[in-house]
């Protein structure tokens, strides 16, 4: 029974499959005196330092306070320096520095394996939607794609460009397609996924079987947020605006042995050799994103890691996913409990949703902004990415509480 | 005579042609007053507030110190809105505000006429090399292409995989092909030259005459430093980290009807379509560098715009120039007068080289750093942006002379 429980427990809010579950949030006050509390508009459990709110968007994100307090310190003088990050040559000493303690931070992290490269580069997300099938395939290779939200759906069509594009299997935005009815072809150059899908809120919780093929995988919003076993991907890219620092720099995992494949029309600057044998710094690289992202790291290791990290994510989740379940229908989260994402939360009032507006509304009076959902699907969204505290959702769930209790 | 010695002057600094000419520098101390100061070590002179050192960085560079005062005070809680810039969604009405004043303001500054698109874009000039052959012309087309040193040879270089590109003209690195002897196509998609050459020092004084053609210019090394005809120009490109902010923007400006022509096989990402059609948020900017790069367009503005910008960076690189002449060939700046940089002023020790090495790291001992030349031509350069204070380049100045007077 307490077997059955755990299970329960584990798939509500998606879990790891083998990880420990933390346990189950216990709110200290009772949801009537939350709700009290709450009803006195921007009352003193909303407040936080500084007059920050709490910022649910999708990203560009909410960054851990103290990593913009250091930066913040250091931004006229970086430690002695005499001058800013954002001014340092990035051939100099100084920036070099910074360069290489991020890198050697991520790769604690994660545990990056000696034969992958990091690179930072710039355009974001939707540049290696092109640049993987131009270094990774010809025009008459085939490449393999597992559809199962809107940024997966953007990688296919732009592989189609460049590859002869096989959709693996396509999801409903709602789950991910049983593994057994994939469609793999024999000879594809890679598989490509996107191991979380921003706007509908689906991850996968576990790393695809795709045998020996060369896997790649967007993380761009679920980056750094639990352990991930690298050495099962040939490829892992993500854009940092949602858990690792500002937008403007995209982070790519890659095994070495991969690099140097482009083809010959590969732009130089969209070729991975490029930037693999020159440090990130054929060109001038995006050094002050950079910078931050490195404090991200630090500050990430100084939490624990990524354990810590993702049994944190856990919990935060399970408190808005719990709140969605108890509320008997009132909000609906549409995401099959398998594969309900731990950093981005849609959710709806399907019963009357003339009523999101003024959630919406009555949340940003409370200092809980952002939380509209994405406009091609609507509704809500809470993004909850590593940085959002845990008040920020206990705050939410209370708030949802209150609100549906008022509108009943 | 005083006609004379006015265009003199104006040859001597490679003065843009009709312009009026600042007055000469008068300093205020004597060569030897100057010197004995110096001789103090980080004396009082080369203090700059908040401990920061004069910084001839060729990029990333030196911003106004007013400018990172401002970022500073609003990194984490801007103007109210309890988030940092870092922080915000791209399409929320806080960023897009601050990037619909940041365009404006540039606008402003340059005057831009209304059927040109200013777009914020990742990648670096170096990503602009293959996207201009992409977005302009076929593979079977030609495209005309001046060569003034480094950046304009890289241009070509990468021009050649997209395109039939033709070798307008050659320079030797030290001066501008006299444009007699271009030999300019008669079918050319477009003519692409390099305003600054950030490492030899080599810049253009005057829009050069291709006719009717497309006119593509590089201006990453001295954009808004000095007016510019954007009308005479197809398409401008530059990245931020000279003039403008942090590394990892880069601004282009171009003429509508230029736009939606790229090839077919051309990436999403590298279309400037797709960047114009979505006012650059086709996916996330780089918000922060963006930022940045619009207080400074508002510092600039309210400097008076670029006609006093100009004027300043042409009393600053005088006084550089004129310590290079003044030295007896102590020191040498080989770049023909007609065309020396206002941003970049390369210069040797040539009767004995060794010095070089003693000359950067006194300077480094008086709190100016960065003033070491580029691997690939070695000696000395100072790079005296915008932001470069005059005190800066009158104290660089006077260490110069000082360093002759102690090594003759």
């Amino acid at each position: 029974m307490q077997q059955l429980q755990k299970q329960q427990q584990m798939r509500a809010v998606g879990g790891l499959n083998a990880r420990p579950v933390p346990r189950p949030f216990a709110p200290r006050l009772s949801v009537r005196a939350q709700t009290s509390t709450l009803d006195k508009g921007a009352a003193a459990s909303t407040s936080q330092p500084f007059g920050r709110l709490f910022n649910f968007s999708a990203g560009p994100a909410v960054l851990p306070l103290e990593v913009l307090q250091e930066a913040q310190a250091d931004l006229i003088n970086y430690k002695g320096t005499g001058m800013s990050v954002m001014e340092m040559s990035h051939r100099g000493k100084e920036f070099m520095g910074i360069a290489a303690k991020a890198e050697e931070d991520l790769r604690k992290l994660l545990n990056i394996p000696s034969n992958y490269k990091v690179l930072f580069l710039q355009g974001g997300a939707s540049t290696q939607f092109s640049m993987i099938p131009l270094n990774f395939a010809g025009p008459e290779d085939t490449t393999d794609n597992i559809v199962t939200g809107s940024w997966s759906k953007k990688t296919i069509d732009e592989a189609k460009k460049f590859s002869k594009a096989n959709l693996v299997a396509k999801g409903d935005n709602k789950s991910i397609p049983a593994p057994s009815t994939w469609n793999l072809s024999p000879d594809a150059k890679y598989v490509h996924y996107c191991d979380n899908e921003t706007i509908q809120g689906v991850e996968f919780k576990s790393v695809p079987d795709v045998g020996n093929k060369v896997l790649v995988s967007d993380m761009s919003s679920n980056f750094v947020s639990k352990p991930v076993d690298v050495s099962k991907y040939g490829l892992i890219y993500a854009g940092a605006q949602k858990n690792v620092g500002p937008a403007g720099v995209t982070i790519v995992i890659v095994r070495e042995d991969l690099v140097g494949k482009a083809r010959p029309d590969c732009p130089t600057m969209l070729d991975y050799k490029t930037h693999a044998e020159n440090e990130s710094m054929y060109n001038t690289p995006p050094c002050y994103a950079m910078y931050v992202c490195g404090l991200v790291f630090e500050h990430l290791l100084k939490k624990g890691g990524l354990e810590a990290v993702y049994a944190n994510n856990v919990e935060k989740a399970k408190i808005l996913y719990d709140a969605i379940e108890a509320s008997n229908g009132f909000y609906n989260n549409p995401v099959d409990p398998a594969c309900r994402s731990l950093m981005n939360v849609p959710f709806t009032i399907p019963s009357n949703p003339e009523l999101e507006k003024a959630f919406i509304k009555e949340a940003e009076k409370l200092n809980m902004v952002q939380l509209k959902g994405h406009r091609s699907v609507g509704g809500m969204r809470a993004s909850i990415y590593n940085a959002m505290p845990l008040d920020g959702v206990k705050t939410l769930a209370a708030f949802m509480k209150d609100f549906q209790a008022k509108n009943v």
